[in-house]
């Protein structure tokens, strides 16, 4: 059965959208229509341009015999920042205070075009990156784990509090709570995590950093090592951040109970990028 | 600026997969690519063409003033069958046995694409059924209710073992476990859910159906209905099935310790589904 070429375009867009960082043969697609190597050539050529010009994301093509294309997820400036902006204004709202100075956010987090947007933005920055898997930590963090994962095509582990029937053997250490100074002991099941895999941490939410700390004693367990570290926000005033080299979208600089305000701003993200580029 | 055919193709294709069940006036993308809307209607008739040739789903033209287009996620059972054949073969593997004749399944809901895949047979489920949240509870159903949501375009809720700072005031209730018959407790935050929500209950797994029906008694506190009830693994062999109506892409038989044997086969899923339609 023959394609015509807006019939390809339209399946060529949704295979590529539904496999990132994925090498995909010209001869693939060549076989899939019954369509000649130079009309899919023209047809991602096509994409290409269209990709760029929308912000969805890039194709790279890799020549050769082993060669065909990758789709990247890749978010400019122009898109992300108006974004990150509306998020900000969103995370402002007085009515998310909770007693204890901490936001209601899983409105957002529950909101999964929202979590999608965001983990398109983190994975942008990780594109030229190697990284076999994305961790985090339940329970907040798992939603933007996934989206940034599956931008990425790598598989999640998630790290644990308690030890539960269904994970087999675990690797636990202690880590000690960045806000509270209290022992705190986090897990991940033995067979979730090969050795020396290379590491994406990603989570909701960044205070001093000890959970994330925690994560990567736990990675140093399993021979791992932290290919980056990404956060949707951090809070800014902490007297000791545990945790240097890491990107955020957003900053939530104050929480002031008393009058109800909550002060947000764009995170590193943008400063992050453009030193990566 | 004006957009030719082919980029138009390629943009909406993207446009309307990130945003199912939307409906998207012919005006919006007409502005959008300073295109007639006549033209704009031939390219719809493309992609619908295109999306339920190859399976991926289809569009529903609302016609008149208030009118546009409307994706659904449509998985075909030629498409949907081999798929979860497959994932029955991997389930079946005797190394996933645990202590207790418990399965790892973290590889597999780790997986973003096995997920999303799963996500969007269950999410088909429901396309003609109104829904306003899905409802999952903490930490393995998490993905998969994700996945669906988004098919659906939908918020999550997220039903927690244990009280959470970060969640506000919350409702909690007793309820039995069905295997272990004993009680225990879960939560959810007041603010996550609105009074009368139509709910879809989504998990991983359902053993004697206790965790799914004590999320029906959580539901009952905010005056809210199941829509659905959908899980990727039901174990058949359980004393007394507490949850009768529900929908299931595996069905576990049997898991012999002994002899390291698993047995599984395709769940209600295309009984359901002829059912429905």
């Amino acid at each position: 059965m023959k394609f015509r070429r807006s019939d390809r375009l339209v399946d060529m867009t949704n295979y590529l959208l539904e496999h990132p960082r994925e090498l995909v043969s010209l001869s693939f697609f060549s076989e899939r229509y019954g369509s000649a190597k130079s009309s899919i050539s023209e047809d991602l050529g096509i994409i290409k341009e269209a990709f760029e010009q929308r912000g969805i994301g890039t194709l790279q093509t890799i020549p050769g015999a082993a060669g065909g294309v990758k789709f990247y997820v890749k978010v400019s400036e122009s898109e992300a920042r108006p974004y990150i902006e509306e998020l900000c204004a969103t995370i402002a709202q007085p009515d998310r205070l909770l007693p204890g100075g901490y936001l209601y956010m899983m409105d957002l987090l529950g909101n999964p075009s929202i979590v999608q947007k965001a983990g398109r933005l983190l994975a942008s920055a990780y594109i030229d990156t190697k990284i076999d898997v994305v961790m985090t930590v339940a329970t907040k963090g798992i939603p933007l784990a996934y989206a940034v994962a599956s931008q990425l095509n790598v598989p999640v582990v998630i790290v644990r509090r308690d030890s539960k029937v269904t994970e087999g053997s675990t690797v636990s250490i202690n880590y000690v709570s960045g806000s509270s100074k209290r022992i705190q002991t986090m897990l991940l099941s033995k067979r979730s995590l090969e050795e020396g895999s290379s590491v994406l941490i990603v989570d909701d939410f960044m205070k001093a950093g000890g959970t994330i700390n925690g994560m990567i004693s736990l990675l140093e367990e399993f021979n791992a090592t932290v290919a980056g570290i990404a956060v949707l926000v951090e809070a800014e005033k902490t007297e000791e951040r545990l945790v240097d080299d890491y990107l955020s979208l957003i900053k939530l600089s104050d929480v002031d109970v008393k009058e109800k305000k909550i002060s947000v701003s764009v995170g590193n993200y943008f400063e992050k990028m453009s030193s990566l580029q």
